[in-house]
């Protein structure tokens, strides 16, 4: 089961997407957890995942590469800090693989984050919250004016939707 | 028991002390683990530990206060990653507790690092490993250069000698 986690939410640093999905908790871990099921939808489309790694255990690595219409391309490399099937996920960008400090910044312009992933069921429904910490109020503001709430809002839509038509 | 970590030691980015040490590593763990056993020795004299708070999970608290003879004082927060009792300690100073990524450096132009505690026993000895992981060259460097392995050398003799005296 989960335990709570030792923060406190902090609205100017941190966010939060948080939406109940008909579709159960063991799907979505497995959609996050397996490159396979992972890139279906994890870009909100005409971007597409071509790479996915994923070694998932505390300090394991977390690494996939996004490719966007004009076949420009971006590559993440991140690490697992919290595994908790079917309830809890936390992976952070400002470690890599082996828990080391990472040495540059995901995207110029853009700090780490770490983001957390829970899981609850609910019926058949599950509560599906996503949230991301910020070093710094600044950074939170950033990543929100880049289009948090509707780039992670639509990947989760597709995940919904991959999840529902069979996986 | 410990299990591999998912990282390759790289010598121009990672210091390393490691040392056999006289003393049961349960003994090693409580100095580690506790603030009353680890204010004693944890700073090389006559630096002293006035405050220390331990909260020992992956996600909790490290945060320890140091002074110098002249009065001068420096504070630092770290994040447990990885608590293997009597066997490794991870934690990070690249994240705040709750696994926050961390608002600044943890002294001017010192850049966050990741320590690796490891202890295995080997008869009435232990094996004592630290090993220290840096984001790049340069800061590794300048760690070296600040004396991490006379500091940390001689906080561990420090720390030998205040089990030996029954802590």
């Amino acid at each position: 089961m989960t335990s709570p986690l030792p923060f406190t939410l902090n609205p100017k640093t941190d966010l939060v997407l948080e939406r109940t999905i008909d579709v159960p908790a063991n799907r979505v871990w497995m959609a996050w957890t397996t490159p396979q099921h992972l890139k279906p939808w994890f870009c909100p489309k005409p971007w597409v995942i071509t790479k996915c790694e994923i070694d998932l255990r505390p300090g394991g690595a977390f690494r996939f590469d996004m490719q966007g219409p004009e076949g420009q391309t971006q590559s993440f490399t991140a690490c697992y800090l919290e595994v908790v099937p079917e309830h809890r996920l936390v992976w952070t960008l400002a470690l890599e693989p082996g828990f080391r400090p990472a040495a540059k910044e995901p995207l110029p312009g853009v700090k780490s984050f770490t983001a957390i992933i829970s899981l609850t069921p609910r019926g058949s429904t599950t509560v599906y919250n996503a949230t991301v910490l910020h070093p710094d109020e600044t950074s939170a503001k950033t990543h929100d004016e880049m289009g948090f709430t509707d780039g992670w809002g639509t990947a989760l839509t597709q995940m919904v939707e991959y999840v529902k038509t069979g996986m």
